[in-house]
């Protein structure tokens, strides 16, 4: 089991085989077995199939070839429309509309989209995660029809793999893990935890294709810019606010 | 595998065996391969056994027992600031103080927590999620000396379990699943949905124990009420700005 978890690769290529709808409602069933807040199982899942609607979601993917190529795109939501109406049907006066609430949903949307993956993983499945979908919300509430308090939150192509490409690379895990408190870095530990990465052939090549000067610019002017990541930012905060989660 | 997720209960009580540093260590290998934003691992854990540690904790987890008598209790926590730390040793201008950077590794650090949770549980642990991280993250913060542009997400306690409880119920996987695009619910359909839940032994005890009418209020006059739910959402965007992740 710690191998299967061991072995984890992202898979951005699928054979065309289909996905059985027996075998995704067992995984479906398995992601909500997961953890979630009070039991409120406050999140949602929208499963997409179809060629059209995966068109349509492709451009808020910023048109990674996965999104139309894998027979299902998952959008992990977090929700409080179902348990809000409970709540007003039910003479409760629910108070979920605030951020605090939007957080114990993404949370859990994203506790179910992870278990998703591990099932999928021990049954054969690639997965992918798109990165995109908090920054194209608004155009994916669009597409699947989300209502107030409900946010796409992340998304999952999902297929059978077609080649099993390398792992990538990981830091040192003193890097990630701080036993007992934090232990802040110190110059030489920023140099010491990305010493293996910077000086790998695989990661010099990347600097050059990208006619970089360091790893660190790839990542500052090219893949996660700051002036991306404001435009991002406010879209988002736009987004919460027009869902009901933020003031 | 699937057995093993479909098995998941939490456990809020554990046996007095340690968990060894290796097999502590393994786990936090397995969960540090799983997927993450664009290979950055902008995420950090902090786990904690020392008993004052672990106290000094336990008010900001509202007292729950298992954060004092949990051998290890893990802090899954956003983490900008080391990768802004290694760009700015490296002519890169980092432009990660906003809050879609803040989704990003929050999201990061949620995978990583889950896959955690199911390695542990694959070599016999149990473990608990305490919700209570965005609550009092503040408190957290400075227990725990995080800096800037680190934030907790979420916390799990861990140990032998003391004992297999009840699994507890959950909603049809219609509640949950939409196909294609979001189905917004009937009047009909929400009765139709919550209609086993509310009509079980267990749930109708728990209505007359609290004394109230219904199962939903329950939640929202004393489980998650619109005035704790507001009163931490503010907390927690404070914490969100003073750690540099909104402005």
């Amino acid at each position: 089991m710690l191998d299967l978890l061991n072995q984890h690769r992202t898979i951005r290529k699928y054979t065309d085989q289909q996905i059985a709808p027996e075998l995704l409602n067992q995984l479906l069933e398995t992601a909500c077995r997961a953890s979630n807040t009070g039991n409120m199982q406050a999140y949602s899942i929208v499963f997409t199939t179809d060629s059209d609607l995966k068109k349509q979601l492709a451009p808020a993917h910023f048109n990674q070839p996965m999104t139309i190529q894998a027979p299902i795109v998952l959008t992990f939501c977090a929700d409080f429309n179902r348990f809000t109406k409970w709540c007003e049907q039910r003479d409760a006066d629910p108070g979920y509309d605030n951020f605090q609430s939007f957080m114990a949903t993404a949370i859990d949307a994203l506790i179910a989209a992870q278990t998703f993956c591990i099932a999928a993983e021990s049954v054969g499945l690639g997965i992918c995660y798109l990165g995109t979908t908090t920054y194209n919300a608004r155009e994916i509430i669009d597409i699947l029809k989300l209502p107030k308090l409900v946010v796409p939150i992340t998304t999952l192509t999902v297929g059978y793999p077609d080649g099993l490409p390398d792992q990538t690379d990981r830091l040192p895990l003193e890097a990630i893990v701080h036993s007992e408190t934090y232990k802040d870095y110190s110059k030489e530990d920023i140099d010491n935890l990305y010493n293996e990465k910077e000086n790998s052939d695989f990661y010099k090549q990347f600097v050059l294709e990208n006619k970089k000067e360091t790893l660190a610019q790839v990542f500052t002017d090219i893949r996660y810019s700051r002036k991306n990541n404001e435009f991002f930012s406010d879209k988002f905060l736009t987004v919460l606010k027009e869902q009901g989660f933020l003031k």
